[in-house]
């Protein structure tokens, strides 16, 4: 039996499916507003059976060198590159990304299990020759023991791969709790993990709601967790995490302001920003979700130009890969943008174009809001101070290059920004004293690279290393250092190797 | 006016002595028993103060150039080097360490400095050229902006050393709020940091207790938090800063083992531990306090050798260089070692030296406890559960190395641990298997040089950057990550620099 | 047509074979003393239509972000796992190494081609903010265009893999000249980075003798030379490769000695020398050559155990595993090292096991030497001076470790070494005070992993960085600096982004 | 004795001054065109006592901890910063540089020193932990043994702090020969060191000429060469350095070119432009020598500009810190210089501004060139074919970026070069296209910072690390891996330690 057969979604435990009888909840295709699958959430017992088969699993996976741990990984990407096609259409159903959207969340996935195979590299400890006379030392970054992940909806196949890929081949069993709204992805990866060879009881899914989510976080064998999610949710990982002494990233919610100076190319800008605003239906903590323009002319340019494009858009079902994105995760997440919508309205934003009442044809039960477009936006509004992770985009006007940064110092949150120019020295001042994590130059979306880190400052993230990249070898290990001297005097003055004679 | 006028201590803030009027409490000489000088315990207006000196400062240093931020260290260093002898003495006053012992403990605390000066190396970011086609990516460590330290009374001129120097050069402002029963060291160096040019504001003392803690805890310009203390204090240290959203190291208490091995040279044993166990009164959170002998030979042999070398020493008075070791640093501390000792001895152990009732004469109101010696400890005895923090060493018997290590392994600490042989093999299997962060092979003290970092396991520390070295630039940094792409597609191909024709 | 259809050897480039009418050599199966393929040797129009197509090849591949270059790594490693049958045949025929053998140093290979696709992180630049005030600086290593492997007969894929998975990934372009007596190997690695995605003219092949090698040594396309062979042909490699103002890095010969200290477990130490001193018929540069025994009790013991296992040793076809190594590379070098073997005889040496006049059944013909074990070896004996690179081991007796490093200390060459203890003392006073780059403990091949380097001192190495590893990546890359400052003072002050009024 | 006290300039050997008696040459003061000083010129035997020293020195240097040696240097730095203005001096009189000029130099170089202050840091190695089952690796960087440096006579302080402080805190003994022309500054240096508490024979003086250098170069117990200077004897020292087997990088000479793209602030170029292009008359290899200018608007624009405040500089004595610099270093080089702007008068070239025969009063035999501005140069003239090394700046005209690239990189040299602009893009394009070593973007002297590492590329630098920096440290050393593995399975399973019963 395996993920594919079933429409029961139950845990990855040691190396098998495991579907004890409890509680369950449906998960829903947000293109049909139907759901015929079910996935089991996870009692108490069932997390502490996967704790045990993880901890019994640690000692031998500790013990391996590092190198063989490796070999696990350059298989898994292997594994995971001939099977994209079908997991693009697991996240599919249960997410509703289209097709190409879901390659290329797969893809920046692999690009972490790439990362994590340069693990012999990155482990490396600094050896010390004669800190003292004879004496030696050296630090040796060891694994944790159990540690765990907690991830979001909207990358059911990126963000857990930002985290277990690199915390198992540091020598970590994991124990990882996807979201329930679109569990199989990782059940998915957990098959294709075992048959790269993964040991049982590494790598462990459990499935389940608040319930699993605090027996993780008060368990003395759960080293250390990693979280992505909003940030309501992050402060209280962080906080509960911290409170029982372990290691905690938690990364939270995010308002991505773009700025927009006069010299930039505004068909370039408009383009880029599509995808950036838009795609995914803007359920990315990425999300280039406010458009700061420097001078009035650059905003009527720019909001005539995308209200054209913004209009081209369409929206459906993930397997038609015209669509350029689908709908939303549910029912109250559709509800909740299109407050954030009416209530801009209300308090005096302009709606440039409107995406409420979208209902595409055969798809009328789905959780759709179409592409929309409002201008005039003010930092006081409740739309603006908030996240709205729908496919909203808001524009705020302003006079210069430092009234914008202000307006994005003064924001809760400092997740990710872009400026547009081709000024060499406005990209500097900016990049410099902007108080956010990941910054763009003219790229909308500044997510690093597998080999960097991702983190933002403020209240988009919780901790201090960040996910992914080197900063996660640091997190998924501790550090120990050993000072070392030989000293018996003889050996060296009384030749205590010669024979005797 | 500076530290050397005065019998009231006061704080340092924005490069001024200050003491303003408030709360007040005696600071002893431990050895003399009674307490000529005052310090000053802040209100919150007075750490307010603090923090807003720090943040009006912080701007214009994070924007100096590193190499003056570190020019700044190379002079500090210089003037600590000029002025040991004072600050031995300062120390020696209020907690009653010998001079040569508080001497080393400035050396120790110069080498952090020494490291400091490496800023420029240390800070370097990672560039990636093309991470696509012609964009590049790299990464800033951009100072957090103000950090608090909170460090104990063993070592008062060490750990604010190993914490401060490197968060300012990291372009960090920093309130340090040093223990209330050894301040004055802390306000000295600060004098001397601004002898060496650091501009004001960004170095600040504030003097004081929980008050003072909890509003620095709890204040939202405050960005992370270093703690060095008991582990109770630690604990709620990590919790609280934690809650409020800090990035948080804390570092607490120990229970550190030397194993001894039937190879081991027993005279060289016998030697060493004398300074490991009973130096600076055993009041260090590297103090090796337990001994775990394998066979009973060898722990008859090392007891007998030990008793004659402890009925040797002498504690007194700092100033008095024969000393070997001083008074504990209250009258309720020497108590609380002494119940240890009498408690063990109901218990079952064997007190083959007993320190109780130490009059050194001369100073018979000294808080003194001489050196102890127990034997036949066993695991479940409550003055093993605990730190002692006194000069009191106590032996383990046990007829393996791998009983020895499970019993180590079973401690809530794993700060420091030593093992003592001569064979390879041993020594790779304990340093490999053993729970502790700081391992010694024949060296009872495993203090990591400046350069490495410092940092326990399981309850010994709370975070996940450990103290000092590499670990402490990440900590004291946060990371940004800049991804940048030029456009336009008319200057390469259509020559947008040739002049016109 | 590919590498596995003809007897003719040619050449690979611009991504294809190329058989140009030109010289031709016979190529032996060594076992058989007989050759039925023949390899051309290239003229120098051949090696410059090589570098031509490189030179085009270039711009693009220097260009590719890295992360794809990479991608073609993990792509090669792939086909390489499933082709290593095929693979190791080809090296059994020409060369005559046993399969189990081949499957080790293949394996060995494809470890750096495993470390290859750490390229992202490998290629970091150092970036640094604000050297001066507004003035940021960084390093971007950089290809260096085209560079070229000399490789030797005795590791037909595993030298090559050394080299080129590096080279290329950093975004060179690479011709090699592998050994004429072992060409295939290199032909078929081609073939399958090909089939990997690798561009043509990326990776080329010229099969040649010294014409080729000094064609590429003066050509002033060819930025850098790694070569790995004899001492005689690295010093004349490294001179003139030098002379021609290219950098270079050269290995050459080795004499690696065994300590054997009275602690050792002799069984162990007998069990592991066969395999170092035998495997490949010695042929190998790690290849361990000489024993010192501390002592004339454990050099008898060593000596009585040591000829029984060798005695039990079998000589043979590749294709039988269960020989355990196969004949010498050729006649003439068959006849060099019995020459040093009867030499030896002449000057006093005892042959505990003489492997002259060697002829299995059914391969008389083959150039086989038998396991040889000489003792009472001195110094100054000719075939203790040179590097016999043949299945003899020698013994030296000595009294004590200091004897035994002074003798090492001396050697010409400074490859590999390695001492058998129990005691940490002994081992670290070895590994410290050895004039040797690669030392083991207890391990007597000490080959580095993929992601150390490799390198001897001495005259085993011309050059400062070594082969593989960390190393290489500085080889094959220069270090470009940019100073960056942003000047326009209008900018900041006068806000020159704010829309004119 | 000391430096200042004499004006026979000789050795410094083992910590001492030493002037045998051998031959002399003059040291002239080149603003007066006369010289009372007279440096000794080392014979063999000279040399030959500097390197048995050094030999001497070696083994206890080597293995006193690096903290220790690093300590000396942090020494240094203080006692040449309080020694600054002597060392100023000392040059101006021997190279007629102006004092704010030495300054500089001098400042330059003590970053030198303080990076290597950074010694513990960058002489870490690289652990692995379980390379194989049990089995660790590390790197171990140890120093090579004596190393020579070989000094121009342009900064006179400055190149030797760019190699023997790095040298000598890696644990190596360095030679030093300075140029024959300004040999003080090393002798100071030396003197220094020594009050700094550098055990004698760790660092050594001998001056002289070819005969000194050729003694270096072949010696064995030197294992490695520094040099900078011209081209001609770069690309000697490396042929010969290389070919007695040694590690060698060889700086020589550059011909470094500024663009100036159409937005450039042609006022800020024009201000930067003077000191790159004239500071110390020309004499450094970062020298600013050509300007490309992208239209002829810009060049003119420029060529005016420059002419009046080209016509404003003053040139004379170093001790007038109003001149802005000073002489040529000899007769020989004024007419070196002189001849090359003649020569570009009669190949076409416009002379804006003369600096021949310029004679400031009161120092008519001193050796001066005035600023001279040359317009029209074009790339087959001789003058632009060859470093001039004297004040005199050269303009071509262009029509495109790319023309001026395509000129810059067909030029023999690739040391330095700057664009000037304010677009992100051109600064991008150009700086990673351009085959030069070291990139200003409106900096027109890029010397890279003490922390990064200086090296050209092309015939500028022959080797592959580059002068200071973190390419020092790996230059400086040569790596030693070991592989390590403990065996007796006796240990785990049957408890070797415990005691017999």
């Amino acid at each position: 039996m395996n993920i594919k057969d079933t429409n029961i979604i139950g845990h990855y435990i040691n190396g098998e499916f495991l579907e004890p009888s409890s509680e369950m909840q449906t998960v829903y295709n947000p293109a049909l507003g139907i759901g015929k699958k079910k996935v089991l959430l996870a009692d108490e017992n069932t997390v502490e059976q996967a704790i045990r088969c993880a901890h019994v699993a640690f000692p031998i996976w500790r013990d391996t060198p590092v190198a063989k741990r490796t070999k696990v990984m350059f298989k898994f990407k292997q594994l995971l590159e001939e099977n994209m096609e079908y997991l693009c259409e697991l996240i599919g159903q249960e997410h509703g990304k289209i097709s190409h959207d879901a390659m290329g969340e797969i893809q920046r996935g692999i690009e972490n299990i790439e990362y994590a195979c340069s693990a012999p590299e990155l482990l490396k400890g600094e050896f010390s020759k004669n800190v003292g006379t004879n004496i030696d030392s050296w630090s040796e970054f060891q694994p944790l023991g159990i540690v765990a992940g907690i991830t979001p909806f909207n990358f059911p196949a990126m963000v857990p791969l930002w985290m277990f890929p690199m915390a198992i081949v540091c020598g970590n069993c994991f124990i990882l709790k996807p979201s329930e709204k679109t569990p199989s992805a990782a059940l998915f990866l957990a098959e294709l993990l075992t048959q790269a060879g993964l040991p049982k009881g590494v790598f462990n899914v459990v499935n389940g709601n608040k319930i699993a989510v605090d027996y993780l976080l008060q368990h003395n064998l759960i080293q250390a967790i990693s979280f992505v999610g909003s940030t309501s949710i992050a402060s209280y990982i962080y906080e509960t995490a911290t409170k029982f002494g372990k290691r905690c990233q938690a990364l939270g919610g995010a308002k991505n302001h773009a700025v927009v100076l006069p010299d930039a190319d505004l068909d370039n800008v408009a383009n880029s920003l599509l995808g950036a605003a838009f795609g995914s239906s803007g359920e990315r903590c990425m999300a280039l979700s406010v458009v700061i323009a420097v001078g009035d002319h650059i905003a009527d340019t720019l909001v005539k130009k995308l209200k054209i494009e913004i209009e081209k858009l369409k929206v459906g079902i993930h397997s038609n890969t015209h669509n350029d994105f689908g709908p939303l995760i549910s029912k109250e997440h559709k509800e909740k943008v299109e407050y954030y919508i009416t209530k801009a309205e209300e308090e005096g934003a302009e709606i440039v174009v409107d995406g409420r009442d979208t209902k595409p044809l055969g798809y009328e039960n789905g959780f759709f809001v179409g592409a929309t477009l409002m201008d005039k936006i003010s930092p006081n509004m409740e739309s603006y101070q908030h996240e709205i992770f729908g496919p909203v985009l808001q524009i705020i006007r302003v006079e210069s290059i430092q009234q914008a940064m202000q307006i994005i110092n003064n924001h809760t949150y400092g997740n990710g920004t872009c400026l547009y120019t081709k000024d060499g020295e406005a990209a500097r001042y900016f990049s410099t004293h902007i108080q956010v994590g990941m910054v763009g130059i003219n790229v909308p979306l500044p997510v690093p690279v597998a080999y960097h880190s991702f983190g933002g400052w403020k209240k988009s993230l919780f901790g201090d290393l960040y996910a992914y990249g080197p900063d996660s070898v640091r997190f998924y290990t501790h550090r120990k250092t050993i000072t070392q001297r030989w000293v018996s005097k003889n050996f060296i003055e009384e030749k205590q190797f010669s024979m005797p004679t």
